[in-house]
């Protein structure tokens, strides 16, 4: 299992001394933290948490959220980024993942607000090199592309990576969000040649959809996507990094939160580990 | 107005006499017909009222759903597929819409599950081209790759059309589905090089995503879709045939449908039109 990094958000309601201590008893090497959590007991003694753990940082969630045009809203936004930088690094995290934002509040200008993603890069890619982070672009489902991602393909992400170093900008390869995609193959084989692959998340598609449709996931086994072919994908791109399980579902974050880190790691062990 | 029609499927509780009287007496010139009410009827009745109604058929809907390999089944949906072209020949229908299916029960294979749309359309186009009746593939939103449509771009529809005579095969661009895709552009431009849309769909998307995923949708103008620069790369791609406005929506479903219709004529006159 020394690939396997629980996310945190899969057991939301645990704080972060409790989600550490889960994480390392069932097993697990490595966790994917969020900003609140790590904000609720402060940045430095989150640290000390984390290294008092034995726990490696596989990322932090999130950064992003820079698509609107207004400029203290979007100054805001960017320096929040930086922030997320200087916490990444505090933690011992390599990646920050980016969810991009979606349409501003009554635009329908999907161009524009792609382009001022773009922008966004560009700003702060000089910043995530000066601290050793990488951003990663996470393309989420279309589902999501008017109020949380204007990025909803591998392949615009990669896209939008491409004037940057890998170590500045890389993207994140979440099955939940890119399994339907047709160009999946070609577009993970495309960004393991480019080295942009930051991070490798699993998490089913589970039908019918939620009637809130961000609660949607399943742990992997659960719903419809073939873990053994999309992990193949990764294997062959030469991907050789860690594999967070993130999970957003009610009854999952209902549950105990070892009962979830546990069933994970055998998830993990069914259906992803034998393909690596 | 002489391009919009109204998809029956927007005023789904009105019968046929209903749905094709509202529809002229909204002024709209053409009407897109489902397959259930039209049955409900009878397929010769259902063809005299609409002669007597003096509207276009801009399409039938649907077909598809032919992705299932299981030899009976399969032959009954293949068998049903004919039977559909049958109709949209007697209606008077240019062309039948084709929402392909889903993974089958308990799969997993992805790719499977596409192989047979492009089997299931060789067996098909013969009997498309006889009846002079076009298939047309519906990409619909990767929202329902797991369970209504496998097929979730306009490229990919285009690539499985690709074997086929445009007469035979070509392919819906409905904005619901397509907007947020961002080789939507490049698509259009393509489907209209090759000949190949067979019709032009308008639907808004409309957050948050109802808690049923499948009535999440709006009529022009209430949702995040800009009908503008979609609708201008249909003109620049040289469609020249049907606008159907699409909705499903339980508070549309719910209205007056000459209500609904008058409603739908406006959005089109005022979103759609002035583009084309």
């Amino acid at each position: 299992m020394n690939r396997f990094s629980l996310n945190q958000a899969t057991i939301k309601k645990a704080d972060l001394a409790t989600a550490l201590r889960v994480t390392a008893e069932a097993g697990i090497p490595a966790i994917g933290l969020w900003r609140e959590p790590v904000q609720e007991v402060g940045l430095a003694r989150a640290a000390d948490l984390v290294r008092g753990s034995g726990l490696r940082v596989s990322s932090l969630c999130r950064g992003g959220f820079f698509t609107t045009p207004e400029r203290p809203e979007r100054r805001a936004a960017l320096d929040d980024n930086r922030r997320a930088l200087d916490e990444a690094e505090a933690l011992g995290a390599p990646t920050l993942v980016l969810v991009v934002g979606g349409l501003p509040a009554g635009s329908t200008d999907l161009v524009g607000a792609r382009s001022r993603v773009a922008d966004a890069l560009a700003e702060l890619a000089p910043d995530a090199t000066a601290r050793g982070v990488q951003l990663s672009i996470e393309p989420l489902h279309p589902m999501y592309a008017a109020d949380r991602a204007v990025v909803s393909t591998l392949g615009q992400a990669l896209d939008l990576a491409a004037p940057f170093e890998p170590a500045a900008v890389g993207v994140v390869v979440d099955t939940f969000h890119v399994w339907w995609d047709p160009e999946l193959a070609a577009q993970v084989a495309r960004a393991g040649r480019e080295g942009r692959i930051a991070s490798y998340q699993v998490c089913d598609w589970v039908t019918p959809i939620a009637p809130d449709a961000l609660l949607s996931r399943g742990i992997p086994g659960d719903g419809h996507i073939d873990f053994t072919a999309v992990t193949a994908l990764l294997r062959d791109a030469g991907y050789t990094g860690d594999v967070e399980c993130e999970v957003f579902r009610q009854e999952v974050w209902d549950a105990d939160p070892a009962e979830v880190a546990r069933r994970c790691a055998a998830a993990y062990r069914e259906f992803v580990e034998p393909v690596l």
